[in-house]
Parts: C-alpha cells; sequence; structure tokens
C-alpha cells in the first residue's frame, strides 16, 4: 500500500490520478490533497477519499469546507500547498500543480524523504540543478508522470546510462501543426485550445501550440536523464503514437507507444518499477491507426522550441526567464490582451534583456521568476 | 574477454558475427568455428583469427585443412559441429547453422554450461520443451539472435513477464507481400529471394516470401518468452523499423526499432546487458524514413502462419513435422522442382498425415524429422 499526498487534484492529472487511486484501492491510499479554486470538486475527493489533510487556495474556501468536515485538517495557500507535500503519512508526493508554484512544495518533500511523481514541469526546467542535487542528496527519486518522460524513462529500463545516443523526443505539432506561420497571425483562444491528440489543461495546450511545451521537455530532460542539449533532439510525429524513444550508442532505438492516455504514465510513475492493469485503458491497435508520420523539426517554424533549447544551454537563471516569459505571455493570450504570435516575441524580449546568473539559489530564481512576470505584465 | 565458439561461420549470419568480433578484439576471441562448404571462407577466418578449433562439413575438406594449419584442430561433420559448440575454452556459443541440425549442438553446449546465443530458429520450433528445460537445469541463458526476438527480449529488460499483455511480432511481408494469391502461381525462385528490407541466407528469404518464417518465430517466441500462442501476435509492417513490440496489461507498449542491420541483435546477445558502440552502423533517421505502416495481418494469404500456429497449439511433435516438411518443400521450390504455392500444400498434407505424438524425447523427434523429410521427397 502506497499513501499519496496528490498536489493539484483538480486539475487534468490530478483528476486522473484520482481515477487510478480509486481503480486500486488495495494500492493505494489518498493521505493528503491540495486543490485550487474547485470546491465542489475538493469536497467530492473529501466524501470518496477521507484524505487526512486537505488544502485549497484561498482562505475563506478552507474555512468553509472546515465547517463541513471537522475531523480533517483544512488549510490554504502556498503554506497549505507545503503542508499537503510534507504531509507525515504520504510516501509519494504527485505534484500536478501547475507553474513555478510547484518548485518549493517538491524540495520540501524530498527533505521529508518523499519520492516525487512530477508532472510540474517548472519545477526541473526553473530549478533542475537544485531539485537533482536535492533528489541525490536525501535519495528520493523523481519519477516522471509527463508522457515523454515516462516513454523514455520506461525505455531505459534495464539500460546503462553510460550506453545512450541521444534522446528522441515526439511532437505532435499541437493545435497549429499544419498552419504556417502566416497563418498564425488571426489564430484565437478557442483555435488554439483545440489540439489534435491530447485532452488537457489550457496552459499546456497553448504551449503545444507554440512548441514551448516540447522546449520545457527537453529542459526536464536534461536534468532527469542527465544528458546533454546536444543528446536530446524533437521529432514531429503526429499521432502521438511514439511517446518518445531513446537511441544507445549500438544504434538499437527502444521507444515506448501507446493511445493518448495520461493514466498510463501517472499510473507508472506510481507502480514503479512494477505494472498494474489499467482499468478501462484503451488498447494500441496499430492495424487500426495504420500510418505513423515523422518529420524534422523546423525551428523557423516554431522558435519557442529553438528559445528554450537557448535558454538551457545557457543556463543559470536563463530557463527560469523562459519559463516564467511563457507562463505570463500565455496568460495575457488567454485574457485575450496578446495575439498568438506575440507570445513568441514577448519570451524573446524577456530573455534577451535578462542577464543571467550563474548556479543561483532558490530565492533568486524566484526573484528572476517575479521580476520577469512583472516585465512582460507591465508591457499591456 | 568472452570466448565464442561460432557454428556455421560462413553463412549470413556468422559472417556477420566475425564482423562484431573483430571490430571488438577487446572484448571477444573467436575459440571454435564450424563452417560448411565453403573452405574458403573457413580458411581466411583461420588466418585472421587463429581459432584453436574448427570443424567443416565434408571429411576431405578437413583433411585439406589440416596439411595447412597444423597446429589447430580440425574435424568435420555432424560429430565436428558438436565439438565445436562445446569446445571447453568458449563462454558462449552462437548458433547459427541452418536446420534441424542446430538442436543437438545447442543440446550438448547447455550442458557444458555454455550460453547461448541462438539464431537457429528450429533448435525451439522442434525441441522447445526440451531446450527450454536444459536451459533451466543447466542455469544456461538462451539469448536470442533474431531480430524479432531480439526486440522482444531488450523490449522486456526492467520488466517483469507477468505484466506482459502480448508480444506483437511484426512482419514485413517479404517478397510477395503486394502479390495476391493468384499472382504467386507462377512466381520464380529469383523471385522469391529479392526480399524488400533484408539481406539473408536463401532459405529464410523463402520463408519469409510464405510467411513460414514469422509462423517458426511465434513458436520460437512460445518457448523463448513463455506465454501461451493466445499472447502472441504478428503485425504487417513493410518497413521492418520496429522490429516488434511488447504490450504490457497497464496498455503501455515497448518496442524496439532500427535500421536492417542483423549485427545489432547479434553484437546485443554477446554484450547483454551491457551494449556496445557497433561500428559503421547506419543509424536510424525516422525524419528521412518519414512513414511506418501496419497491417492487420491475413491469415488466407498467408496460410503457412495459420499452420505455425496450429502446429504450436497442438504441440508435440506437430511443429517438428511443419519445419521439417517446410526445409524439404522450400528445398524441392530452390531446386526448381515444385511452384512456390506448391511449399505451402505440402507442409498442410504433411500436418494431415501425422498423429502428434506428446511430450517427445529427441530421438523421436529427430525419427518424425527423417520420416517428414522422406515422405515430402518421395513425392517428387
Amino acid at each position: 500500500m502506497k499513501n499519496i499526498n496528490l498536489l493539484g487534484a483538480t486539475g487534468s492529472i490530478g483528476v486522473q490520478t484520482i481515477d487510478i487511486i480509486r481503480n486500486h484501492p488495495e494500492e493505494f491510499k489518498l493521505t493528503a490533497v491540495s486543490g485550487g479554486r474547485n470546491i465542489d470538486g475538493i469536497r467530492a475527493i473529501l466524501k470518496e477519499f477521507k484524505p487526512e489533510l486537505v488544502s485549497v487556495l484561498n482562505r475563506e474556501d478552507a474555512e468553509r469546507l472546515k465547517s463541513e468536515f471537522q475531523d480533517v485538517t483544512i488549510l490554504s495557500g502556498n503554506e497549505g500547498l507545503i503542508e499537503t507535500a510534507v504531509y507525515h503519512k504520504g510516501d509519494v508526493v504527485v505534484n500536478a500543480v501547475m507553474g513555478s508554484v510547484g518548485l518549493i512544495p517538491t524540495m520540501k518533500a524530498m527533505e521529508a524523504g518523499k519520492s516525487i511523481a512530477l508532472a510540474n514541469k517548472e519545477t526541473l526546467v526553473t530549478a533542475g540543478h537544485i531539485v537533482m542535487a536535492a533528489s541525490k542528496k536525501y535519495e528520493t527519486p523523481i519519477l516522471p508522470v509527463d508522457s515523454e518522460h515516462s516513454a523514455i524513462f520506461q525505455a531505459l529500463q534495464g539500460e546503462q546510462s553510460k550506453n545512450i545516443e541521444r534522446l528522441i523526443i515526439t511532437a505532435s505539432g499541437g493545435s497549429f501543426r499544419d498552419k504556417t506561420r502566416s497563418e498564425l497571425t488571426n489564430v484565437t483562444v478557442e483555435d488554439a485550445l483545440n489540439h489534435p491528440n491530447w485532452s488537457m489543461g489550457s496552459k499546456i495546450t497553448i504551449d503545444s501550440a507554440t512548441m514551448m511545451n516540447k522546449g520545457l521537455e527537453v529542459i526536464e530532460a536534461h536534468w532527469l536523464f542527465d544528458l546533454p542539449y546536444e543528446q536530446i533532439d524533437v521529432l514531429l510525429h503526429q499521432e502521438s503514437i511514439i511517446h518518445s524513444m531513446v537511441e544507445f550508442h549500438d544504434s538499437s532505438v527502444i521507444a515506448q507507444l501507446g493511445t493518448p492516455d495520461m493514466r498510463v504514465p501517472i499510473q507508472y510513475a506510481l507502480t514503479y518499477p512494477d505494472r498494474l492493469p489499467l482499468i478501462e485503458a484503451k488498447r494500441l491497435s496499430l492495424a487500426d491507426a495504420a500510418t505513423l508520420h515523422f518529420k524534422k523539426m523546423d525551428f523557423d517554424r516554431f522558435p519557442c522550441l529553438q528559445y528554450a533549447y537557448e535558454a538551457g544551454k545557457t543556463g543559470g537563471t536563463m530557463p527560469t526567464v523562459l519559463n516564467a516569459a511563457n507562463e505570463a505571455a500565455v496568460g495575457l493570450f488567454l485574457e485575450r490582451k496578446i495575439p498568438f504570435l506575440t507570445i513568441e516575441s514577448l519570451i524573446e524580449q524577456a530573455m534577451e534583456r535578462h542577464k543571467p546568473i550563474e548556479n543561483p539559489g532558490l530565492e533568486t530564481i524566484q526573484e528572476v521568476d517575479q521580476d520577469t512576470r512583472k516585465y512582460i505584465e507591465s508591457l499591456y
């Protein structure tokens, strides 16, 4: 039996994590959960799973829940999020919150000796060097939940990292994969949110359309698998059936494939190195899929991927700027304050004005993060 | 340093094994080799690698070589083949001989405590129950050299067999994959030997065209991975880039991919669980490949695959009959004594007349094998 502290329980990954816990009550128990503003969602989780600690975003929501669930510890805000992460009964923390707010809870959970199932990209993008050092120091593994990193992680089982030639991360191309750049000028939020393969949260769906999602994944892969950027490639693969691959230096390639069901990587992170049957899984039928397409990545078409490689190679605080500028710019796009292509130019601008600081501590990272957001928001 | 006893040194797999040994002299030493009638080939190996024991098919050839290489033990025939397999200095036996003659040397090598890198399908097809029992008894692993079984073996690293949902063996469709059955009536030996993806020996190329090769692989997979036939599927995949796959019960699929280079599985069997760089490997570029196609297997189009499943499920001596009838029929086709489609009907006839014997010993297997060949040959 594994006890799970789940951060971000009402988001897309959170809901699917809940589904896995529901389907395997003999394997998993939900000990602590955090949610945001979806109080009905949290209420339902409280009733069904009876976690011992719950945290929500706002104090008022917390007060309301306290009056309804008097046996449960109910907290709020960033502090509550951290308390959820470190709750003493949890063995594994599933970190499925969105954005760089996921960083400190991850750090605290590792200090408390917990394994991390990591769906929060920003944790590694903004502070990969600190997070990986902590993972080593506290001997707390970081298990990837992203489908691409899970694919690589699965492909690496039984292999030695010295034999890796390169990682090949696949990219569907997102909602606008068939559009030229000039066709992107007037796309709407609704167009952008219409991803061809995956049903995900809105931030990550926009990141797929700009290819920034893949850029963040490249940086994440660099840290998770301890490889230089020169050994991490991105390949366009519109069907999203091959989730990613590892090429070894004997030229053998191991790939992980499947239907687009995020429960597979989530569950693998929870059962690793074992597997459990996935209830109601739609099985892959390549005979029905019939054809898989592959295409060289086009960095001119998708400049955000280029920015991500540059930020990653520059290192220091540059990936923090990349990520914060992207979060702020995507926010402005979703609020319909800027057109789609301006997301890219804002990120480029933020990176150009930044003088990277080498080997930054958590405080510096948070300062740079805040400063970048303020800069972007100050423009509108 | 691994010492290698190589059976079938001048055949297609043998030559590629030699290439690997040549490229990694710090890792591998050729201690004993057997060849057939290609005495020039054996002579070249003797000069370059100085093995301590050599065996050829005919006594006269052996006598000739003895006069040329006086420090080397030179033997001939089946006895010589067995002596090559069990040569005391060898750690691994690469069994790359063709046909059911490969069985006894494999058995003797296991009794002598040697690991087996197995390219000889017939060993497992005709006597899988005996061979796998010996592998267990003598604790001598059998490492697959066939590209499909190596793919499955690689995909299974770090996994537990209880979690396997099914194996998916890919099939290119062979030389005649785009022909209908009626178009097969008048195909020639030359047509059949023209395989679209792999350059292999003539027997296996014909077996690819009839799909019997895949049938033998299904039976081999049944024994190697200890799975019922219901969990072994075959999928048409004309590019031969995905070499085979394993689906787990969480619906995750792990596949091994690569260019069609048999040195990859051969070398993996020799370096397992490690890998070594493959010298002059052509690396897979999926962006260049652009498209991978998949199609449901058509058992009416390829009845030999159906016969193989039937023989496998019937068990006992039936797979021996399948294999011996196929070897004899392919021989007749290569001698231009029968048309292509008669290969299939001869196998069907041989299976229909046979009353399978359950749990046969090696002697029974050899008797049935001989009897089947005689029957087929008696028809022409």
